[in-house]
C-alpha cells in the first residue's frame, strides 16, 4: 500500500485551521452575549488539537509530490474529515441537535449543498448562524481549488480538458493548490465583500448581509431564516441573482481579466451557453407567469430570474414555493438542477460544459452515420476533443444517473415517498439544497427525515461534490494495492 | 435529395399487408355475431387500398440496395405509417373513440408499449380486442427484425456490436430483413402457440389465451380486461413470467440453438446479466414482502417474480398495484424499467448490454486513472469493444436521459403533475406501459389525459422504440441534403 502520511498531514493541517476558524463565531457569540461561546471554545480545542496531533504525527512523511492514489485519498479525506469536526459547534452548541443532524448540516455546508435539518433558524444563536455560513464559504473556495487543480490532475469527469488552461505548471499538486488558492482568494473575498455591501444597501441588516454574502458566493444557499430569500423579496433578488451568476462562472476568467485579458472571458463557450440557458428559461417563466397567471411582468421576471439562477447555479435559495406555479415549473426546475453551472466555479451538478461535450459527440456521431468513412472529431471551444475526455465525460454522466437511481431506491427503502426519494437523491448529488414535494421542497426542511436517510443524503452530497469518481475510485481493490 | 421511392414502396407493401390482416378480426366479429364487421371491412379497404396505391405508384423506383438515408427513413416511416392506418379499426369500430385515442392505442400497440386509453376493456367487441393484440404481435416481430438488421446496419445506439454475429451477409438490407424475419418467425409463432396453449391449460379461455399469448411474446402488455393480469393470479403468473423472459432474450440464440449450437445461448453475457438481475430483484421483493408485510412466501415470490419480469422485460402487465408495496417498490420498479431486456428481442428501454458496456468503460477508465500510461480497452463477451461502439452506447444513454427530461417538461406543460409527467415520459420512451401515480399507474389508465399529452406520449413511444437516433437523425438538415 502507498504511504498515507502525506495525505494525513495535509488533512491534519486543514482540520487545525478549521478549528482555529471556530474562534470567529466564538468571538461573535461573546460580542452579542449569547453565552454559547464555550461550545465554540470546546469545539475549537478538540478540532485544532486533533488536527495538530495528526499533522505532527505524520510530519515525518511529508512529501511535496503526491501520487495519483494519494491525491484521490486527499480529496475525499478532506471532505470527510472537515464535516466530522465542523459538526462539533452545531452538536455542542445547539442543545437539541443529535450528531447525525450536526453532521448532515456540516456536510451540507462544506459541500455547498445547503439542505438544512434546522428549523426556526431565526432562533439559532448568531454564532451558529455564522458558523453554518462559514462552512459553506470554506467549502466554496475549497471546491474551486479542487476543480482547478485536483480533478484535472486526476482526470475525473473530463475535467482534464481544463488542465493546461492558464495554469500549466504541471507536476506538484500541493504547491499548485496553494498558489491557485491564493490567486483565487482575492476574487473570492473581494466578491463576497461586494455582495455583502450590496445586500446592506438593498436593506439587509449587516449580519444578514454577511451570512448571505458567504452563502451566495459559495452557491451554498444556507439562510438565516426559514423563509430563505422569501424574507428579502424585491431588489435583493436581483442583487442575489447577479452574484449567484458571478459565483457560478469559471474563476480562472477573473484572474485572466485582472491580468488584462478579457478575451478568454468573452469567448468562453461554457459561459456563453450558461448565460443563454439562464436567459431562455427566465423568459419562459416570465411569459408563463404573465400569460398563464396574469402576474405583473416585473414580478414574473424577477422571480423567474431569481429561481432559475438559484437552481441552475446550485445555490438553492428559494424566494417562493415554485411548486405552486404548477407541474411544468416543477419538472423544469428538477431538470434545470441537473444542468448546473460552469466548471471551475463553486457550482455543482453535471455542469454545462459536459452537456456541450455530449451534444458535440452526438453531433459527430450523426455525421459519422451519414458518412461512415468520414472522420469527425467533436470540438469544444473550437478545439478538437480527445477520446479520453469524451469517455470521461460520458462515464461521469452515466455514473451520475445510475447513482441517482441507486440513492433514490435506497432512500425509498428507508420509507420516503417516491418524489422525496428521487428529488432528495438529485438535490444531494447535485448539491442544490431543496428537493421537491411537501417534505423537502422549497418550503420544507430535511429535519423530519429518518436518520438513515440523513446519512444517505450526506453521502450523496459528498459523492456529488467530488464528481463521483474521485470518491468511487477509493472503493476499488486496485486503488489500495497500488 | 435521395430517391424516396424505394422507401415508399416498402412502406406501401407493409401497409397493404396490414390492411389484409384486418380481415382476421373481421372474420372473428362475423363469427361471434357482434355486427361490427363493417368497421373492419372499411378499414381493410382503405388501408390495403392506400398501401397498394403507394406501392404501385413507386414500383418504378424499386431498389434492392438501400442507402443509409433510405434505411433510416424506412425504419421511422414504417412505424409512423402503420399506426396511422392501424388506428382505423379502433376509430371506426369503437364508436366513442376519437382519432387521437385510436392513434395513441395503435402506436402503443405497434411499439409494444401497451399503455391504453380504452377503459372497460371487457365491453370492447372481440374483434377490437384481437386487433389490439395483433398490433402488438406485429410490432414485436417487426422490432426484432429492426434490432437484428436495421439498427446494426445504421450503427444506432451501439447495436453495431451485434453486426457480424451469426448473420454476416453484409450488404443488402431488405433481402436480409426478409431472410431473418423468416428464420425468426418460426420461433416467434412457435413460442406464441406454446404460450397460448399453456395459458389455456392454467385456466384462461381460448380467446383470452390467444390475446395474452400475442401480447406476452411481443412484451406488449395489452390485456383483455381492465384488471390486466389481476384477473389471472396464481399459476398463470408463473407461465406469463416464463414466456415474458423467453420473449426478452435474443432471438438469434434460438436460431443457433436449433442449428445445434447451445454454446452461444449459454455463454451470452447479456443473457446471464439479465437473468441474474431478475433473480436478485425477485429475491429482494420476496424477502421484503415476507419480512415487512408478513405475506406468504409463495405469494411474495410469485408476485415479485411476475412484476419484476413484467417491468424489466418491458411487458407492463400488472397483477397487483405494486405502488401499495411502498415507495421502495415504486422507486425500484421505476429504475428497473430503465434497465430493460436483451437486444435482439422484443424488449425495449436502455437494455442490459448497454449497461454492461457502460460499466466496462467506467472500469477501464478507473484503471486508466491509476495507471495513466496503460492501455485499457473495455471488453464485452470477452472481446475488446471499439471506441465507436462505446461512443454510440454512451450517446444513446445521454439521448435517452435528455429525452426523458424534455418529454417530462413538455408533459408538465400540458398540466400533468410531476410524477405523471416523469413516469409517463419514462414509460413511453422505454415502451413499458404503465406509469406511476394514481392516474397512469398500474391500476390506472391513460384515457383521461389531455390530447396534447397523448400525442406527446405517442411520439415518445416511437422515438424510444426506434432507439432515438433512428428518429432524431431524420430531423437534421444534413440528412435531407444527402
Ligand atoms: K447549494
Ligand atoms: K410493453
Amino acid at each position: 500500500m502507498f504511504d498515507v502520511r502525506p495525505v494525513a498531514y495535509v488533512i491534519g493541517l486543514l482540520t487545525a485551521c478549521l478549528g482555529a476558524s471556530m474562534l470567529l463565531p466564538m468571538a461573535l457569540d461573546m460580542y452579542v452575549g449569547n453565552g454559547h461561546w464555550p461550545a465554540f471554545a470546546e469545539s475549537a480545542i478538540i478540532t485544532a488539537g486533533a488536527g495538530t496531533l495528526v499533522a505532527v504525527a505524520t510530519s515525518n512523511g511529508v512529501a511535496d509530490r503526491l501520487s495519483i492514489q494519494q491525491t484521490f485519498l486527499l480529496t475525499t479525506g478532506v471532505w470527510l474529515a472537515l464535516p466530522i469536526f465542523g459538526a462539533l459547534p452545531l452538536y455542542v452548541g445547539a442543545t437539541e441537535a443529535r450528531y447525525v443532524d450536526a453532521f448532515f448540516e456540516a456536510m451540507s455546508g462544506l459541500t455547498t449543498t445547503g439542505a438544512t435539518v434546522f428549523t426556526q433558524l431565526e432562533d439559532l444563536p448568531e454564532g451558529l448562524k455564522l458558523w453554518r455560513s462559514m462552512l459553506q464559504w470554506f467549502g466554496g473556495i475549497g471546491i474551486i481549488v479542487v476543480a482547478m487543480v485536483f480533478l484535472p490532475e486526476l482526470r475525473v469527469g473530463g475535467m482534464q480538458i481544463f488542465r493546461s488552461e492558464a495554469f500549466d505548471t504541471m507536476g506538484k499538486v500541493l504547491p499548485r493548490a496553494v498558489q491557485i488558492a491564493a490567486q483565487i482568494s482575492y476574487f473570492y473575498v473581494g466578491l463576497t465583500v461586494a455582495c455583502g455591501v450590496a445586500y446592506v444597501i438593498v436593506g439587509m441588516s449587516p449580519f444578514e448581509a454577511l451570512n448571505h454574502a458567504l452563502t451566495t458566493m459559495s452557491t451554498g444557499g444556507f439562510s438565516t431564516s426559514d423563509a430563505s430569500f422569501g424574507a428579502f423579496q424585491g431588489i435583493a433578488e436581483y442583487v442575489a441573482s447577479f452574484f449567484m451568476i458571478l459565483a457560478s462562472l469559471p474563476f480562472v476568467r477573473y484572474v485572466q481579466l485582472l491580468s488584462g485579458s478579457a478575451r478568454p472571458l468573452l469567448r468562453d463557450s461554457q459561459l456563453r451557453a450558461y448565460l443563454a440557458t439562464i436567459l431562455v428559461f427566465t423568459l419562459i417563466f416570465t411569459l408563463f407567469r404573465l400569460y398563464v397567471f396574469g402576474d405583473h411582468p416585473e414580478e414574473g421576471f424577477r422571480e423567474g430570474l431569481f429561481n432559475v439562477v438559484s437552481i441552475i447555479s446550485g445555490t438553492g435559495y428559494s424566494s417562493v414555493d415554485y411548486q405552486l406555479w404548477g407541474s411544468f415549473a416543477v419538472a423544469t426546475f428538477f431538470f434545470l438542477g441537473l444542468i448546473g453551472g460552469c466548471a471551475g466555479s463553486t457550482a455543482c451538478s453535471v455542469k454545462i460544459f459536459r452537456y456541450q461535450l455530449l451534444f458535440a459527440s452526438i453531433k459527430a456521431q450523426i455525421r459519422r452515420i451519414h458518412t461512415p468513412h468520414g472522420i469527425f472529431q467533436p470540438r469544444y471551444d473550437g478545439k478538437p476533443v480527445g477520446d479520453d475526455v469524451l469517455s470521461s465525460v460520458m462515464s461521469f454522466f452515466v455514473m451520475f444517473v445510475v447513482s441517482l437511481g441507486i440513492f433514490a431506491v435506497l432512500l425509498g427503502m428507508t420509507g420516503l415517498d417516491f418524489i422525496t426519494s428521487l428529488s432528495g437523491a438529485a438535490t444531494a448529488l447535485a448539491n442544490i439544497g431543496p428537493g421537491l414535494g411537501s417534505e423537502i421542497g422549497p418550503a420544507g426542511s430535511f429535519a423530519n427525515l429518518n436518520d438513515t436517510a440523513k446519512w444517505l443524503l450526506a453521502a450523496g452530497m459528498l459523492v456529488g461534490r467530488l464528481e463521483l469518481l474521485a470518491v468511487y475510485a477509493i472503493f476499488t481493490i486496485r486503488f489500495w494495492r497500488a
